[in-house]
């Protein structure tokens, strides 16, 4: 990886890899969650305990790294003795709920596992089975005669098991082999000799048992990640304009016929009502957009709520804890930040809006700033219903702008604008005929 | 397609299909068109007719969904009794011109179709010839024995037939069969029994004949089809950074030697002359472009003209009706709506125009805003030429701008300026000594 | 190509094919070169001078095209009698310094090539080898038995040879052939002839042999490069959201843990420190970025030093020039040409900063503007430590703002302001009551 940060805390999609483990976890109900870790473990306790706070973790440290046995053997004296385990891996982010789901309920007899098929299963523990089917061990590539070899189904490295059974082989496990390490996969030696029947589930995607070693894999994870979300959108109704640019880091939920361009980014929880037209290059974080909304070219919207029906765009910037009613319309060159803007109004050019409650059918002219910061404090403005603000107008809060009140272009406002009056903070106009023009130094 | 629009009202290159079909039907000059539709027809025949408006289109409602032989046979009482008819589909949109007027030539005898010799046909009509190679049958897949399942030549469904014919054949067609369903592919049967020789025509392109049914097949032909455009370009000496980030929506007219950078979109038709560089990002909208001119990152521009060697962006907004005359600069955060900007001139920085006429040489400063909305009213800002526009200026419209006059920064014009006068409307500037700051709240 | 531009110009990586060559021999520190041009010359030939002044190149018109033997025989008068000569393609333009350096290593004999394993020949000269392995001939694909169109090693044409064998050779080669043409390939068979041994050098990828005859194939060509130059920066330590939507032309040097999104791009030589977070769609050229910066989405860079903790954006557009202390800020919609802003400083939103000096810890509010144009001279604006300038102000150069001063919003500066001063340049707030709103027209 080349990286400062523990392999696990690499992201995909926007999450680091054991998060997207834990996640998962989460959603399956796991009751307790201990997560082993080796070098680089405080950094990775710091960053996931900051994240899952409410969330039951045990850590335990791996101080020497004697194989994956030994790994989970280290846990011993912190696992149940009753119940069953999921044995996952930091590194093998995207295994899904589902098969785990039937991985927990496959486990019939104490010991169930994840096998994929596959057309090229070189350098990967080969699954052999008896004549009725049956597990019968695991073997690795250097161990594998010709026969074995040729076996298609190989092992993923997850397990679900009894803890009873836990208890009973991890103890149990020997390092007397070439490598010198303690092997989980003897643990599926021990249960065949037992006489346990182990029940093997394979994933319905590929990725699911994918693990990442290097920058090219987790790329390369990240793109297949990618077109499972698309695809999954796309058989909900949405239409995206190419199928393989466009990123989604999180969840977006979206209605009926929804229109995604190209090289738009989501983050974080979206959610999308009907017909949305999404043009190129928008960046959208954590944001809930209504029904037949049209936000046009390289918007970028963080924590924002908007409404039915409001069209935003090009070159748009909405920051946290915006919200814009129905219908309202934001152009382009416009920041908002820490607003509401009421249903109807208009927000057009080239404006800086931070701190202001806008109420309806509202008319902000092109460059109007509301001056929200005086170097220690923020104040807030409120604009009222109907009200008309005239172009390069500096509204200097904290200020009201009265109900169907008007600011006249260029003015300076520092104090409150009553209803329907006409404010004006502006020199008069002048003239010198015949002006000579500087001169070329 | 998970859509409250009917497939056919899906859009492909900013088109929908059936407009697509359509308008390789137009380019054939064909005398009529009749359009089959079933259920969701009338959304369909509003849509259509309101683009079409000059066409001559004949609608038939098919009440109930008995088979493609079905579908045609209810054109019946409208189709005239003489010339030919080609049996095109509303969501196989991509068929050429070219290809389809070699089915209409090729249809000496009476009977022409559109047939491709593909690597799987696995589940397609197969085309049974004789040993002399004419063709005597369609077998559909569950028909086919054998012999007849290695046949890679498959049937398009699309045909161009003599409407002697299909007044003669179409009545004919029975539905006894599995499916209760009257099968277009029937005619085919039909003309060999008569002893018609069946012209086969194939396609230059697979996609011509390839049908959307869901929204990854509309996706993917999508993609297929921005391939295609862009290789054409790519051969009439267009340098595209990558072939696989550009979309095209319309007609895309381009002189030699352009350059166009990773994920530009045009839409509606554009025309580019000679040596036009785009960079990066740019939307393109119904525009025409002149020779040399330079487009920054992140120009959106809709319905503009513009000369040759003008530069412009990055981050430009140009809204419909403008137009920028030779060698004019337009420079970042500017928007430009509804006005001229004459030869040589410049508006660099942070500003808006609308509604304006600016004359040649004329420096728009920063920040400079034509105030042309009073709330009600749109009205016209005139800058002559030579003008000098300072910063932050605000100019209410309407408002004229004399030749070589200057008006001065941060100024509200209000009232016209006379040729090579200066113009302010500012307050003097005034200090308070040792200024105490506010406090933190 | 459908060019007004000779091949050798065209560009990719925006270098122009000519000069990719040319670097890597520099790299190589070849001695001198010589550049055999044929119709067009003169544009190659001024376009170059213009870009390589430093070196040594002699230039040599090849008025007749009669073969890649007489393009070398042209050059005879100007080679050198010693030392040995490279032989490269114009068209050619990835050959690595790598793969030229063991060229020239591997020359003991007299004469080395470039040769390539490839999975499908056909069209390619192909490499004889006697039983020893030697080479004995180059078979091109029209003279080529059954055997010998079996043979998968062909010739890129690329050789290294000692100049007396040049000398030697050249002058004996003719164009008895049906082309009748020099080839110069006939060298290997009078070497052979003479009983010298050929080494053949393989390449260690197959794009370094790849020539360019239209646009499809620089576009791919293109495609493959930037993937090579992605893969060397994901084994630095660099993380991209997409491996296939970044463009880097030039060079691109990156510390560890390095994100950067989806269409980026990247031009001439910029460097990038540790933990920089680059979010999508920035386009970058000849900048160097320190640590722990951020660059939100859209920020586009030309020729400006940024140093470290740095946030950037979104839409910002930092012209040459430019230089950007620790800790500083730029907001949205913001330019900035030929200035400095110091450590902690702010420019967050709607700026635009010319020829500026600014302090440290200095609040630039909303839509500030530095008018640094009288329409002929451009003056400097200095902004002195933890000065606030209020929003809408407009700073007339050459102007000094003093340390803690203060600019009221929408004032206009002309004059110098103290220190701890604050300054106002505004008209009183008036106030008409009931205003009579304009009426529609």
């Amino acid at each position: 990886m080349q990286s400062a940060k523990p392999k696990v805390l690499q992201t995909l999609a926007g999450k680091s890899l054991l998060a997207h483990v834990l996640d998962t976890c989460h959603q399956l109900t796991v009751d307790e969650t201990i997560i082993v870790h080796g070098f680089g473990g405080e950094q990775v306790q710091s960053e996931i305990t900051d994240q899952y706070a409410q969330s039951s973790i045990t850590w335990v440290a791996q101080t020497e790294q004697l194989g994956t046995g030994h790994a989970v053997k280290v846990t011993l004296s912190d696992l149940p003795k009753e119940g069953q385990s999921l044995i996952l891996y930091g590194d093998v982010p995207l295994v899904s709920c589902q098969t785990l789901a039937a991985l927990k309920t496959a486990n019939t007899d104490g010991m169930s596992m994840l096998t994929l098929t596959v057309d090229n299963p070189f350098g990967l523990g080969r699954i052999k089975r008896d004549q009725a089917g049956n597990i019968t061990a695991i073997v690795e590539q250097k161990d594998a005669n010709t026969d074995e070899q040729s076996i298609k189904e190989i092992n993923s490295g997850i397990y679900c098991v009894d803890n009873a059974l836990l208890h009973k082989y991890l103890p149990e496990l020997s390092n007397d082999n070439a490598q010198q390490e303690y092997y989980l996969t003897d643990i599926v030696k021990m249960a065949v000799a037992d006489g346990i029947t182990i029940a093997a589930i394979e994933p319905e995607h590929t990725f699911e048992i994918e693990g990442v070693n290097n920058r090219q894999q987790l790329a390369s994870l990240e793109r297949t990640w990618q077109g499972k979300l698309v695809a999954d959108l796309q058989e909900a109704g949405v239409q995206f304009a190419d199928p393989t640019r466009v990123d989604i880091r999180g969840t977006l939920t979206a209605g009926q016929d929804v229109f995604i361009d190209v090289n738009v980014v989501f983050e974080g929880d979206c959610t999308l009502g009907d017909n949305v037209y999404i043009e190129a290059g928008c960046v959208i974080k954590s944001t809930s957009i209504g029904n037949a909304c049209h936000l046009k070219p390289y918007c970028v919207i963080d924590q924002t709520q908007i409404e039915a029906g409001v069209t935003i765009g090009p070159f748009v910037n909405l920051r946290p804890d915006t919200r814009l009613a129905s219908n309202s319309r934001i152009g382009n060159f416009v920041e908002i930040k820490k607003s509401t803007i009421g249903h109807g109004s208009k927000v057009n050019h080239l404006s800086y809006i931070g701190d202001a409650i806008i109420g309806t059918d509202v008319n902000v002219g092109a460059g109007v700033i509301t001056c929200n910061y005086d170097g220690v404090n923020k104040s807030q403005t409120i604009i009222k219903d109907n009200a008309f603000i005239g172009s390069n107008a500096s509204l200097v809060a904290p200020v009201t702008i009265g109900d169907t009140a008007n600011v006249a272009a260029g003015s300076v406002i520092t104090k409150n604008v009553d209803d329907k009056a006409l404010a004006f903070g502006r020199a008069r106009q002048t003239q010198k005929e015949n002006f000579q023009r500087p001169i070329k130094k």
